[in-house]
Formats: C-alpha cells, structure tokens, sequence
C-alpha cells in the first residue's frame, strides 16, 4: 500500500479513535489501537492488525511501542508510568522528545505523559492553571468530612465535591445542597468509607476529593485548541456553545451565540490554559540521574470554560487532551476537522485551517434509548409500531437523514444502552436561525418527543443559565433617543425576517470614543450589516463607515427645519471610497428591509423571506385592485 | 455491533467504493467488496468479510449475493448476465424489484442490470438517450474502415472513433485527424484487424467501434443525479465545470463559472437523461415466458455534458452508474456527499439536500509521478533531495496539507504508477477567485511545477475551449450609454477588489421588458448584488428593486438640468418595502465599494479587502500631511 511512512498507535477504541481512523485513512496514515474489545468502533474501519489489551495495561503499551513511530491516545485514563517508562527509554538512547531536540525520534508520544498525568488529577490540573494565572472555579482539597463542612461555609451551598481522577461525563461529580448531605456525597465518591485515603503529596492525607465552588455563570462554552509539534505552533476551533444535560455534552453550538470580542477573550484563555499545561517543568529520573524536561507536547485539546454572568468574565472549567465532543462539529463545519488535526499534529504535519466553512453548525448526540423507554413505547404507539421488535436507535437514524443539512454519524456500539452516546448528528446551515430551528426539530427525534417538549436543559455545573440565542447580525445605531420612534421601524421590519439585531444609541457629536469604538470592533463583534439613523448635519452614518468595513446603511432622519433634506444629504453625499448605503428620509422600514437583502445575498434561507416579503406587497395591493372593482372609487 | 439491518454488496473495490465505506460507516451500514486484490482501497477501510474475487466474475456475483441485501457496484464493466439471472430469480419468486411493486424484496440490485448494460455499450447509450429526445453529438454506427472514410466526409475531420464497451478515462477513443489516420486507428481500436467484429442486433455486422463528430464546445460540465428508489425522487448536485488533461478528469470547479440560468437548463437536461436511461421497457425471459419490465433503478448517475459556444446549446457526453470523479468535491462543499446519498438512495432511505454548504469548492486529482519523472528530478535537485530515495506521492501529501482549506484524500492504492489515480485534494472558499488561485497553488504541487506552468488544459474530446473564469457577482447595469463614463468607475472598484462583473444597458424607459426580464432572473443567474446608474427621472434602480429581492445599489447620474438632484430624489425615495441603496450623485466609485462592503459581510477574503482599502485611504492621507509639513502650505 502506498501510505505514509509513520504508523500511530492509539490507546483506546472508541468513538473518537474511529474517528480519528477515517481522518488517518485520508492521510495515507495507519493506526494500531489497543482495546480490549476486538469489534470496538475504531476497529471496525481498518483491516490493520490491532491490539486486544486494555488500554491500561502496560505490557500492551509497551506492545503497541514496539510497533508503531508515534503514540497517542483518545482517552485520558491510560497507564502513564508505562508511557513515562517509554519515555526514559527513549531519553536514555538520547532520543527524548520532551527535550524539544531537533534529533531523530524513535517513538514519539503525544500528549507527553506527563500532560496526560497532569489532566488525569483534576485537582493537580486546576493548580496548574492557578498557578499560571487561568482563572477557574475556588476549588480546594478536602481530607475529611470535617473539612468538607468548613468548605461548605466558607462556599456557601450548593457547592461541588468531585473525584480527583477517573471522571467523566458528570460520574464522579456530586452537587452538595446543605450540610446534611456531605456524609452521603463523601460515602458516594469514596466507594463507602474512608479506607481508601491514601498519603498525598507533601505527606498530606490524599482522600481523592476535591472541593469547587459553584459558579453562577451565563454559559458553558468550550474550544478545541490545535498544539504542534513545533514550538510556538498553536491554533484555535471557534468558540462553541455547549449545552449540558445531566452533566453529558448534548448540544453543542458552532459558533457561540455570544460576541465575537468575548469569543477572541476566550480563545485567548483556553491557549494559555493548554499552553501552561504543556509547559510545566518537571524532573524525572533516568540511570540514577534527575533531569528537568518540560511536558512539550502536541494534540488538540478540548477546553471547556464558563461564561459567567455580568461583565464577560471567563473561567476554565476542565481541559480533554484529545479530542472532545464539543468539536464534533469540526468533521462538517469546519476547513480540517479535529480529528485530522490531531493525525497531522502529532505527525509533525502542518496544521490544517480551524476555520469555520459554513456560517452556522450544532450537533447533538445521540444517546441510547431502550425499547422500554416511556417516550419511545408512547411513539410507537402513536404510529402502530410493535415497540418491542422495533430498533429505537435505527428509528431515529430514519428520522434524522430526512433533516435537510444533517449528517449522522453512528458509532457501531456493541450495545444500545440507555443514555450511552451512540452517535452523533450535525446540522449545518446559513444562519443561526435555520440551525436552532433544526435543533429542535432533532432534539425532538432523537428524545421522541414533540420539538416543543425538548428544549435542552442546562444542570448542576452551575447555578443560573441562559439557552442559546443567536447572536446578533445587524447593529441599529442611532444619534439620540429622539430617533427612536423613527429607528424603531428598522428593528421592526428585522424581527419579521428573524434577523437577530441589537439596538443602541451611539452619537458621533456627543459620543465620539464610543462612536469609535463601536464602529472598529463591528465586524469582530459578529456583525454583518450596520444600520445608523441621524438627523440635521448628520455624521453617525458616514463617521461609521469610515471606521468599519462592513456595508452602513445611512437613514436620514426629519428634523424640524428643511424637511430631512440636511440629513439627506449629510448622509448621501459621501466622498469617493467610503459609500453609505442611503434610504429614502424617515424610511427605516427600507433600512431594514436594505438589511434583509444584504444578507439574502449570501443566504438562501433570508433570500425566500425577501422574496416573500415582495409577494406580500403584491398581495396586498392585488386585494386593493379587487376592493376598488367590488365597491368603485366613489365608496373605497 | 448495533447497525443498520441491511448490508450492502459492492461490486469493485477501488477508490470509490472506498469512499462509499466512508459514508457506510457512518450510517451504521455493512458493506461486503468483490475485489480480487485482498487490500484493495475499498477493504482497507473495514474489518468486515469481503470476497477476494474478480467483480466480473458470475460466481463471485453469486457468492455475493447469498450474502447481502442490496447489491450496487462502483465500476460498470461488470458481468451484467449475472446480474440479470439473479433478477430472473427474484421475478421467480415474485420479489422483482423492476416492476416497482410495493411488495417484500430478497434482493435488490441497483442500478438495475439493464440499466448497466445500456451505459456499458456507448453505442447503445447514444442511441437510447436519443430516442429519449436528448441531444447528443452525433454519431453512428461503422462497420469497416470503408465505412469510416464516408463518415469522415461526413463530419469532416477531425473527428472520434470510439469503441463501444470497455473505455474509461480516454482508454478507447482515438482522434481521427485525416482520411490517412483512419486505418491506424481501426487497428488500435480492434486490436490489429477486424477478425473480432461480431454480429450485432438484427444481423448487422458489429465491430465494436462507433464514430462520433466533433464538437466545439465552450466548456465541459458534469452534474451527479441521484435517483431515490421510490418513483419521480430525484435531486441533483450543482452544475460542475470540468477541465480535462490528457482525456482524464483533472480539476473540477463548483459551481460551475456559467449562468445559472444555463445550469437549470444542464440540470433538466441530465435528469431527463437519467430518467430515460432508467424507463427503458424491456423484455425478461422468466420460465419460458417474456415479461416486460423497466430498467427502474436507484443510485447515483454521473452525466458529463458539453456546453457548445455560442447560444448555451448543451449536449449530453455520457453517463456513469455510479459515483464519479466530478463529484468527489461533495464530501467536503455539499450538505451530503455522493457517496453517502448513493448508499441512502439503493437502501431506500431519504435521499439527502444536494446543496453546496460553501460558497465555491474545487477538486484536484493526484496522479501517480514515478521517481523518474523529469519535474520531481527537477525539483529534487532545487531541493537537495534524492530523488530516488524520496516518495514524490510524500513530498506532495505534505505540501498539499500546507494549503489553507484543502482536504487530502488517498486511496491506499497499491502502487505510484504514473498518471494513475492515487488520490484527490478538495479546496473549499468563500470566493471563487479565492478557490481559483488556490488551485493554480495547487496544480503546482501535484505537478511538481511553478504554479504559472501547471494550468490545466482541455484536449480532445473537442476542438475549442476557454479556461474556467468565475462567474460574476455583482451586475452593474445603466439606462445609457451615455451613463457610461460615470458608471465605468464601479468597474474600476470592483476590480480592484478581484469582484467578477457584467457591466451592460438595460434601460426602465426603452427597454422595459428586458429590464423585467433581467431583474427577475438576476438572482437565479447567481448575482449576489446589482448596481444600477441612471439620470433625470431615474427609475431603473427603484423598478429593478421592485422586481428582485437582491441588494439594489442605486447610483444618481447628474444630467444637464438641476445637477443630479432630479436623480437622487428619484432613486433614494423609494418608497416602504422597496429599498435602494442610494450613493452620492456620480459617485459610482462609491457604489462599487458598497458592493465589495455587500460581498465582504459574508466572506472573510473580501471584508480583507475593503479593510485594506481603508488602510490604503489612511496611508494616502498620511503621505500628504507629511508633504505640507515638509514644503508648508505655501509650496503644496
């Protein structure tokens, strides 16, 4: 087989090394997985010879070692003495990759051990990002039930007590609610007891349970973060909306519905977050001798984060150094998928794009329903199927390849269990409006219920939340407020297209800066089109697009003397190379509708609204011709 | 393994059916390969039992057959008597799939064998899809190298003998330059004399080989036509602009850069021939007594067209069964891919939207360049490589991945044999002037060239050609003539912002019903915003609004009386529900910009663009302040 010369092996079978193995076989690039379930959904896409040990075991690693140039993983509770062990080794030859060396590697290993080992303990994990400046969550070690109810009052309740290592998908997580139930939550985590406190570091009593406060936050929004072999070499995923139930990633929204200064914050952040991760220092001991590496790594990594409520600020919530649900999304959505950038990243390949292709995508996993589910026997009731001899999961694949814009991906799970992820399905679109309403549409699917009923909830992590809402695509800017009842029209006319908007007062003559400011940072902040309103010696619309390079639609507002002809011309007689787009005086209804149209021309979904909205006039004045015939001229 | 109930026969193993497992693994579906090699690309990609047998062979069929549901095939040169035996079967046990009956199938076979076996013979294919009343270039049937010489002073010279069965990729036509040329031909197309010509249908003698006249054609297009299993479901893909080389499908460009009125016309054109191709009635011997059946079918149909010069005639090339080379750019650019809508279509399920989700895509094959290739020496040397120790099919992977928005996929073939097909690039962007320079990059890479010297070109099947060239964007339209030399500066805008245009008269006031005509189609001939300039009582820009629900930039042209007020009035105000987006009187400069500022709300190359603009306005600026400060405003 023609293929690329480097073989990576891959610890874990699951979902996400399926993935990754359909990105691989693209690439020319073979993977050896280790899991102990010979059919495991990776498995069945090569016809390689795989590993069928856990991917625990050190005698597999070290197996998968002898085979492969480079290994990675799709899980993070791995054996990492095993890999440390491979790393000695390699130090030992002069060949260490933690080194960052130019020389030639024998066995590379990505994330580096002591990454994962890092993200492994979710209490080391969060120290690591304090001591680098990331803000999270107050978090704390807890020893003793004792200590647990100290925690509670300085927190306050609810607050979280969570397993250190070995959790996922909200097991090991338990939301404290008052100071009853701290034995019950401590006897939940510790298996019973206390008997498994071990010695901690720093001879502390390790109990295997932290503490972390509950933060109050507006969204849970997460980004995958690109890291390559080179130093220095590190891109982002946009940043996407997640939306939790019972602690498992259910929907995800790509892009986030939040602005698009926030979402460059945030990025920010989370490259910092994995940036720190990586290069923590550490000594390790080869032939009797102690050497300081750092954990260089390379990977994509998962970041999850909390937008919390009020003024944007941004916590890190907890980093996946592999791929992550929460960009699934990518394999559609985006120029490369993460799971491509994973293979080329750990390759040493250049990093494809992360750019986003579509203008909006969600996805939405699909979880196991079993033939006995309440929702499922009410469906196959509704449509005389025999729910016993029906398969729930092929029901809803069905369902969902008759959704316009949606691709399912299934898993090849041994077994439909209850609440198991499955598969996945993502659904693009050209506006935020067209994903959310086919959200719904699949939510309902995949819960069998009506959409209405399947609106995704938000729990535990946090306190308060708000859903997703599309961000907004068109500013209605105006000098005073005095301009509203005028302005108004425009926000007006938007609502009946479904174009999300935000409305503002931002005078050029009394506030400048902000006007500035406003008008730089448009285009960043996610919007499309720019309507500003001014009357008089009117200079918001023109002074609004010399600052910003997106379409300004100009409407000149009456005033009390020259009948608006001043604000027209104010506004339309603009020098050559800055053009505001100009409506009839007073006219913000067309100022809208200009809007509309702007959009329709790069989307297919807001071009049937215009061409409806021009059926309508035509409708309404077709009634008019009908009336004057019925009743003639004397009595219309 | 939770999956799909039914499993699907492949018969071929190739790249297609590669591509095909891709998108069976995600809906959970089986697929069982008939291929002799035991690695094929297609078996690379699953642990499943497939059969290591050659796809023409009846036993195999057989074998296959025992095994799944549905039998489909990625190559039509398959034994077609085989298929039909396994129909005549089915018919016998009153489950034929051909007669479309509602009724329990055993086994369905799709295409359907007589529908293979009509596309297998070129010949016959010609002659059914004339018979349907699709054009076709015109062609007949040759008997001898007698006949051939009376063809040529016929069609006149050059023109095409083609064998009837067995071509693929140019293999099996042979240009014909003079009356000299023909017997050279006749010996290479039957294989050096006429001892294989057969008798043919009604006792007439057949050679095999069929001539068919040259056309001047503008362009070649190809569209994929998917026909669902239920009656009257059909969708197609966009029109697709394809460049040939060497008689081998080369680049291919989505959308196509022609008029989207023309590709509804190729779109109709080429599901009608689908649909004639699948209704042939024909007869079935089944237990002695001949039935009627129809060719109905599923799957999806490759049609290559040709689009002539001159009035946008089109004819039909030929049909492929089955995935096709122009259609590989769905995986990435389209909302389903052809592969996974072949595997929906043959199983019955939804068929899914056939739609581009990017704005342009284009799609680059990867040939085989052996180590001796004159370019790879080249290039080695201007590298410091060896050559003979360096993989040319590595060397192009890794520049391939270095280009933002490119997909890399590779077949696994077994072997880099030159010029075969080892794997493809897809490029997606947001402008097709984007994807159009990053396919020059491309072609530079795949043919170890500079890009200048690696543009593609047509040979062959036709005499004349033009190179692909974006389709425009923006239509900047005049009352007059006499409008020209103030609305000529939109032109000098939009090129400057790389924005493809048509600039032509249409006049409200002389040419009302062109006007009618060119407003109403405007959006579907695919612009995205129409500029619209006229003087005194300017009505075009505010009819032309009335009539498409794209954005109107309206341009006042100043006249001899009233200096351009009368046109500004007129063209700004319109009234509620029709807005124009009015510019500054003669200021066409300024429309032209507003048009860029349209296109670059929804793509990033353009909002750089007008950003850089802005910069360069700034920069102009900046020049002169430092001039009056250097020479004082008494020498400026």
């Amino acid at each position: 087989m023609v293929k690329n010369q480097k073989t990576i092996g891959v610890l874990g079978g699951g979902q996400l090394g399926r993935m990754m193995q359909e990105a691989a076989h693209r690439l020319g690039v073979e993977l050896v997985f280790v899991d102990p379930q010979q059919d495991s959904p990776a498995k069945q896409l090569s016809n390689a010879e795989h590993i069928h040990k856990a991917f625990t075991d050190k005698e597999a690693i070290f197996e998968l070692a002898s085979k492969v140039d480079v290994i990675t993983m799709e899980i993070e509770h791995v054996d990492t003495s095993a890999l440390t062990e491979l790393s000695v080794d390699q130090m030992r030859n002069g060949k260490a990759q933690d080194f960052g060396a130019a020389g030639e590697r024998d066995l590379g290993i990505y994330p580096s051990p002591k990454v994962i080992e890092v993200i492994q303990d979710k209490y080391i994990q969060h120290r690591v990002l304090k001591d680098a400046g990331i803000a999270v969550a107050d978090f704390s070690d807890v020893e003793s039930v004792e200590q647990a109810i100290t925690i509670g009052e300085r927190y306050g309740y609810p607050y979280l007590l969570k397993s250190k290592r070995g959790a996922y998908d909200g097991r090991g997580n338990v939301v404290v609610k008052a100071k009853e139930d701290i034995r019950m939550a401590w006897d939940q985590l510790t298996g019973g007891g206390c008997s498994n406190i071990t010695m901690g570091e720093n001879g502390t009593r390790d109990s295997g349970i932290y503490a972390e406060k509950m933060v109050n936050f507006d969204k849970e929004i997460a980004v995958m973060v690109v890291k390559g072999l080179k130093a220095g070499e590190t891109e982002s995923y946009p940043i996407v909306e997640t939306i939790q139930k019972n602690n498992i990633c259910h929907v995800v929204y790509a892009p986030a519905g939040i602005d698009g200064l926030l979402m460059e914050k945030a990025k920010e952040l989370a490259e910092k977050a994995v940036e720190s991760i990586c290069n923590i220092p550490y000594e390790i001991e080869c032939d009797g001798q102690k050497q300081k590496v750092f954990g260089n790594s390379a990977g994509v990594f998962g970041v999850e984060m909390f937008l919390l409520q009020g003024e944007g600020e941004i916590l890190v919530n907890e980093i996946a150094p592999r791929p992550h649900n929460s960009g699934h999304y990518t394999i559609e959505a985006c120029e490369t998928s993460q799971f491509e950038n994973h293979i080329r990243s750990v390759l040493g390949m250049p990093i494809g794009s992360t750019n986003l292709k579509v203008p909006n995508a969600a996805m939405v996993n699909i979880l196991g329903v079993s033939n006995e589910d309440e929702c499922f026997i009410e469906y196959c009731k509704a449509h005389n199927i025999d729910s016993a001899k029906t398969s729930p999961m092929d029901v809803i694949v069905n369902k969902l390849l008759a959704v316009k814009g949606s691709t399912v991906h299934m898993y090849g799970k041994s077994e439909n269990k209850k609440g198991r992820k499955m598969g996945h399905v993502t659904v693009v679109g050209d506006s935020a409006v067209v994903v959310e309403k086919k959200v719904k549409e699949i939510l309902g699917i995949v819960n069998f219920k009506t959409p209405e009923n399947s609106q995704p909830r938000q729990v535990e992590t946090g306190t308060v939340q708000s859903g997703y809402k599309p961000a907004p695509l068109v500013a209605i800017i105006m000098g005073s407020d005095s301009d509203l009842p005028v302005m108004k029209q425009a926000a007006v006319q938007l609502e009946k297209f479904n174009v999300p908007y935000e409305l503002t007062i931002v005078s050029a003559h009394r506030t400048a800066h902000r006007m500035v400011e406003y008008a730089t940072n448009a285009h960043k902040r996610g919007f499309k089109v720019i309507i500003a309103g001014a009357g008089g010696a009117a200079h918001l619309p023109g002074m609004v697009a010399a600052l910003t390079p997106l379409p300004v639609i100009g409407v000149p507002v009456k005033g009390r003397t020259l009948d608006g002809v001043d604000s027209l011309y104010s506004i339309v007689q603009m020098p050559s190379g800055i053009p505001v787009a100009t409506v009839a005086i007073n006219n913000a209804d067309n100022a809208g509708i200009l809007a509309a149209r702007i959009l329709a021309s790069s989307s297919g979904s807001y071009l049937d609204g215009v061409q409806a909205q021009l059926d309508n006039l035509n409708a309404e004045v077709s009634k008019k011709i009908d009336r004057i015939e019925q009743v003639g001229w004397r009595d219309y």
